[in-house]
This record gives C-alpha cells, structure tokens and sequence, in this order.
C-alpha cells in the first residue's frame, strides 16, 4: 500500500542536516506528508528520533526515495553549496519525469543556479533556487524564503512553503521572487546587508568599549534599549542576549573570551563582487566584508599595534558620543538597506529579474536574520512606489535620514578623534555625501584619464565625446 | 633578399592602434630591426607615415609577416582584451613553431592569462601576459613593462625590452615578474593603485573647491606645491597642468565643463574582486571603483541634491583645512600603496608568483602611472626586508605615517563636518585604525554567527572550536 499515489508524499527533501531536518519537520507539524533521504543512515535516524513520522525507511536508496513522491515531484535539496548540488542533480535525473520539480535551499552562487537552470531546462525539469533564512531555528519554526525559478511550476510548492514560513500580520514570509537565479541573487543581497548590519554593531561596540571605556553590562543594556526603539531587529535583539551569558564563574562574560577573527562563508564577497560588477554602490557591505578579512590578520594587527600604540589619543565627549550613537546607528542600517535595495533594483533591470521590491521587503519583515522594524518602512516606500529609484528618496525615509544624519556626522568626528576605525558608519556617510551631490569632482578623473590615456570625455555644456591634447610644454 | 635570416625581424607587432606603433618606433629609435602587422592597411600606412622604416609590405598578410621574423620568433599583441585576444592566438597558432614566443601586451584579466599560458605551453609556445603602462607617450618614449611567463624564454626579449623601457637612475623599468599571469596580476595591481590615487586627487580638489571656494586658480597652484614636495608624482604633475587649461576665451578652465561621470575599463573592478577572492584588504581601492560607479549616476545624484540640499552647513575652519591636507593626502597615499603592495605579497604566496616585491616597486619609479617619489621609499623598504608583512612596518615609512595622521584625522573631521564624502580619505584613515588594533570588534561578529547559524567560534585563552547555546529564554 505504501506506494500507492495517495499515500504518495508530496515533498521530498535530500539533506538531513540540521536545516534539512528542521524544515521537514517545519512542514510535519504544519500537516504536509513528507520525507527525507540522505546518504547518511545515521542522519535518517536523527530525523526519526525528533520525530517525524513517515511511511519510507529514509534509507540509502535514492530510488526508493524518488518513487514515493507524489508525482509531479517536488525535491528539495540543502546541501552544501558547489560541486555536490551538481552530483545530487546528476544523480536524481535518471529517476525523475518531465514536469518534476528540484529546489536547491542551499546557499549556491546565482550564476550556478542560472546555468543548473537552463540545464535543467532542457530536460523539462523545473528547477528553483531558493534561498532561505533564519538559521536553525528559523528552518524549524518560521524562515524567510526566497524561490526563483519558473513561475508556472510555483504553485505546485506554493502551499507548503506558505504554510510554514514565518508570519508578519498574518502573511507569510515567502513569495515568488522571479525568474532564473533571482531568488538566490535576493539571498546573497541579504546576506550581504546582514554582513554590513553585524559590522556596524561591531563598530558601535567598539566606540562603546574603547572609546567611551564602559562595562559590558551597560553596553550590553545600551543594545538592548535600541532594540526597543526604532533600531528594533533580530540582529540587535541577539546582540543584547549575548552580554548575558556569563564565563569563568560570572566574573566576566564569554564574549572577552571569544577570539577577535570573524569567519565567512563568501556570500557578501559575492554580494560585494556582482554589485562591482552590475556597477551597483554597496560601499557598507565592501567595508563589511573587507573588515571580516582585517579581522584574519590578527598577527599582523599585532604587530602594527605594537608600532603605533601611541599614535592616537583618545579624547572625546563620553556623553556625547552616546547621545548620538543610537541615532548615528540608525542613519546607517537605512544607508546599507538603500544600497541593498538598489543593487536589487539594478539586477532587476540588468538580469531581468523583474523584481518586485515592495514583496522582497515584505518577506523580510519576518524569519530571516535582516528581519527589523525599518522592513516596514522599506516596504510602504516600494508599494507607494515600485520604481523609487532609491530609497533614500522616499519622503518618510528622508525625513529620518535628515533628522538622524548629524548623528553619524558626530560620531565619526567622535571615533576619528579617538582613532577608532568605524569602516561601516564612515562608509555610510560618504556614500550619503557623494550621493546627495548633483556634481562630484569626477570631472578631475576624467581629465586625468583623457591626459594620460586620450580616453575622451563628455561636457556639460554640449553633447559629444571630447579629446584634448593637454600637455602644455614638451 | 629580405627573407634570409639576417634580414630577418627581431620582434613583430600585431595590432598597429597608437600604443602598438608608438612602442614599435621606441624600439625602431633604439635601433631594433621591428616590423608590424595589422588587419588594415591603414594602420599600417600610419606606421609607415610615422616613421618606420622596415622592409616588410606590413599588409594584412599574416603569413609574410610570421616568415618575416627571425626564429625562435618574438610576436608581440597589442589588441584589445577579450576574444580578439584568442582569436589571435588562434590565427598565429598553425604558421609558428615550437619555442616561438608571444607575448600578450594588453590589459588582460590574469585569469584570461593563466588559461592561455597553459594552453600554449602544451603546445610548447612560449606566453607572455605582460603589463604595460604610460599611456601613448610612454609607449613612444618609455613605458613602465610587467612581463610575466617562463623565465628562459625572457631572455629572448630581454634586450629589446630593456632598451625600450624608461630609465630611472639609469635602471630599466622592466624586470622579469614571475611566471604564468603574474605579469597580468601586478599590472591590474598597479591600475587599482592608480583609481585610488585619482579619486583621492578628486576628493582633495572637492574639499579645496566646495570646502574652502578656492579659485580654481589656486587650487592648480596647491597641486603644484604638493607635486614639488613628499607628494612628487605623475599624477600630480598632470593634475596641477589641467587647471592651466582655459576654455571660453581664458574666461574659466576647461575642467569645468567636464561632465562629472568617471568612465572605467574595469581593472580597477578587478582588483577588489582579486583582492575579495584572496582575503586582501584592499578598501581604498573599493571605495574608488564604487565613486566612479556612483558618478555615472548623475541623474539619481539631482534627485537626491534636491532633496537633501539644505542637510548640511558647511562650517569649517579653511586655514586649518588648507595647513593639513597636504599631509593628509601624504598619509593616505602611502596606505593606498601599502594596500596594493599587500595584495601583490597575497597573490604571490596564494598563486604562487613568487614576486619580489622591490623589484615590483622599482620599475614602478618611473614611465607608469602611478610613479611617484614614494615608490622609492617602498623599493628601499622591501629591499631592506623583502619579507615585509606590511608597508606600514616599515620604520621609515611608520614615521612618516605617525607624523601625518593627525593631519589626516583633521582633514576627514572638517569633510564630514561640511559634508563632503572623501570616501578615499576616509577608507585609509579606517584601514590604519583597524589595522593597529590588536583586538577587533570582531568577536562579536563571531557570537552573533554562532547564535544564529551555529557557526562555532575560537577562544582567546584556549585552543579548539566552541559552540555555545547562546538563547537565554525561548
């Protein structure tokens, strides 16, 4: 009987990792009839034993996996990212049928999502790239998912997705995103905005430590009175439980003890890298990912520190500095989702993603790790206008941004002077200053590169492309 | 006659656009017997009107022009990179022999470099990626060369090259790089080098021009000051020679009338996407890569001036501006080469180059452009330690650093306070700041990551890899 189409499940997923097995279990409680498979009996086991009832042995074989799917199949994959997405592909599509189904929820690189798409395509198997957010935790109870692939195969997966997404207002945290690579492209976009916001509390701690010299136990509350204002976000929320948790007998707390080199797994170097190339400007997220890559360093920062300990002093106005930092904090995290957003919006255009960027908002309000207040705002900007050009523009935005920006003004002033590097908030503002100027001195470039390269430049007082010889003497 | 061996040819040149026939009659003046070939004739005409002599036809005949070299043959391409590149190769490929060299002289991505290094060895020809800088009149008079590829067949062109090559000190600007695309590599190094140092001149000249409403008469003048000083550099030099350039019957400069949208042929893109790939910190470089973007967004750039006009008052002290910026723009310049410095070090230990860093500095003295009086001081602190870990190590150079940086922190002070965004400025001055910290804020990226995702992190006062359930309540 257990064959039979009705006792068919109606999702299959390959990985039983913590994240496969969470979101198996995610859809279990939500009602779906569904299996795992992973080469790994012991991972099978693990899924047994938290409790998911099913019908298949969950064994080795990938063709007794393959045929207990209700047809057409939806197979989803969280494996990690790269070669093994491939030979997962290759080994499934002996098996499969045309119209099937296969979701990658892995973190792949968009332009290996684009060529498995088309791959794929070939074949008739639909195949998407989704992304999805929130951790473990997330994956068990709610995450934030982002599907790209083909818009006609969606609905099939639509329900359960729906179903156990998490929920703001009562709507789910997953839509269709676009066509080919986008949904992994909207993730990596997202990771690369998680990268930039981790910075900036990073560099917030920083100033609130070295620079103002306070005990952890107030910056820790200084955080977590943030978190309930208009900087309200997972991110933060996180940020104030890790002052709690105390080490070596409640003396001091575990973060002093935790070694000063931030790991990566590449995707906001990706973020940072398409954005290059798409001639996006996502200057937070390049000083993010560049600061992870300091932070590696850590001989070497040794070594520069013991050559100049005494090159900076510290001097600034304790109370001061933390009047502004919150507000500061704030024009910031609007600076890195502005530039998020519009290296989205460029993609868009550029890839034909066809973005809605009001929905990609919305489903950030809730179960990914960007998750905050100010997702709200983003997403009334974008719904009062698809095509803002820049978040920044949006008149709500504006108004914080005008009433917040002498904040940051401030506190860079404060952390130059104490020589405390605030990558993040300085690249925040320089974006701003550059952005909110009709003429930059890029002018002088092109000068330079017509000088030296006869490369030509345009006028602003005539159309045409111009070339002068400018050298004067010989 | 002309076809027996001593009347033969010592080096060809395919592709006859200005840099290929300038440095063809360099070599011709030095007395080599050089020839050329392109697909038209009229630049093949051109040469001839130009003045070389040679017995060749030069017609769009390939096959003359290869018989017309002597053997092992030294063809070198001055094409533009990408396709035609290959195609090239391709079209030379069945009239050469075994031993033969080519040699790529164009702005070639390095990873472009390696594959056709490989390939071509299989077929026991000889490549070259080699870098060439100075422009048209370098190529003339000239130029500053990077060859990299197998190091017997060097010698083969050695003397030509030498010969060619600008001469500091009586030295040559030319040296053998490394093998496979590290030739490539450190051209793409000195380019992303040189986007840094022109932003940086763009945004002295916005302090100087909206900061403290210079003339621009007299911001020409500081530049010229500054070009006689610690600063001295081609740059420089031609930077104070456009203010002279008038327009509008001597009524204003022609500067003024360049449109503000910096065009870029990518390879300062390439360097912060090497640099990202290998973990380097190249963030002045970022930064001026992102700007040039930025500029290309003029209309958003309005849109966002009419907006946010009235944010900010400029209020700054101008005797005090004036007094530091030079130093400021010392400070800086030296953290822009450090940068690029350290990612050359990165990609020789990575990919395994093996360059020897004062070598790089050396050729870099003189026919680039990015040569300055600095790369002296850079060529004499390698040649000191050549396993230097960074520039700023140096003891020479830290002082310098220690005694402009508070004329750095000045300048970014007085920007921010008029908001004006010195993106450059800013991401030396945070670069240093990071860098001489022996402990990041790091470790709290580390316990947010270990939070959210289970990453695990590494501990300060013990070896291993620790994971902590971090969540207090639930």
């Amino acid at each position: 009987m257990k064959n039979s189409e009705d006792k068919k499940y109606a999702l299959g997923m390959i990985g039983l990792g913590t994240m496969g097995r969470n979101l198996l279990l995610n859809m279990a409680d939500k009602g779906f009839n569904v299996t795992g498979y992973d080469k790994s009996e012991e991972q099978v086991a693990l899924l047994k034993k938290e409790g998911l009832k099913t019908d298949t042995t969950g064994t080795a074989n990938i063709k007794e996996f393959v045929n207990s799917l209700k047809t057409p199949r939806t197979i989803m994959m969280l494996v990690p990212a790269g070669k093994i997405v491939d030979a997962v592909i290759q080994e499934l599509l002996p098996l499969l049928d045309e119209g099937d189904l296969i979701v990658d929820g892995g973190n792949s690189h968009y332009t290996d999502t684009d060529k498995r798409f088309l791959e794929l395509q070939k074949k008739k198997i639909h195949f998407f790239g989704m992304g999805i957010s929130g951790g473990e935790k997330g994956a068990r109870f709610g995450p934030s998912m982002m599907p790209g692939g083909d818009k006609k195969a969606y609905k099939v997966m639509k329900p359960i997705l729906e179903a156990v997404s998490a929920k703001v207002d009562g709507e789910p945290c997953v839509t269709y995103i676009g066509p080919g690579a986008s949904g992994h492209f909207v993730k990596m976009v997202h990771n690369g905005i998680e990268y930039a916001l981790m910075q900036m509390i990073a560099e917030a701690y920083e100033l609130m430590k070295v620079g103002l010299a306070m005990p952890d136990k107030e910056i820790g509350a200084e955080f977590k009175k943030w978190n309930n204002g208009k900087l309200q976000s997972y991110l933060l929320e996180i940020t104030s439980e890790i002052f709690n948790i105390k080490e070596d007998g409640d003396k001091d707390i575990l973060l002093n003890y935790i070694k000063d080199e931030a790991k990566a797994k590449g995707t906001g170097k990706w973020t940072s890298q398409a954005s290059m190339d798409l001639q996006s400007v996502t200057t937070c997220i390049d000083a993010a990912v560049a600061m992870r890559d300091l932070s590696k360093q850590k001989d070497l920062r040794l070594a520069v520190d013991a050559v100049y300990k005494d090159a900076t002093k510290i001097d600034i106005d304790k109370r001061e500095v933390l009047k502004d930092l919150e507000d500061a904090a704030s024009f910031t995290m609007k600076v890195i989702y502005t530039q998020g957003m519009e290296l989205m919006q460029k993609a868009s255009q550029e890839m034909g993603y066809d973005l809605n960027l009001a929905d990609c908002a919305k489903i950030w309000r809730g179960g990914c790790i960007i998750r905050a207040a100010f997702l709200e705002e983003i997403y009334e900007a974008y719904q009062n206008n698809a095509d803002l050009e820049n978040l920044l523009l949006d008149k709500k935005v504006s108004n914080q941004i005008k009433s917040t920006v002498n904040a940051a003004r401030s506190i860079i002033i404060a952390a130059v002077k104490a020589g405390i590097g605030t990558t993040v908030f300085s690249s925040a503002l320089s974006y701003f200053d550059n952005l909110k100027t009709g003429r930059m001195p890029s002018n002088l470039i092109q000068a330079q590169r017509d000088y030296f390269g006869a490369h030509t430049y345009e006028r602003i007082d005539k159309e045409g492309i111009f070339h002068t010889q400018w050298q004067t003497e010989s």
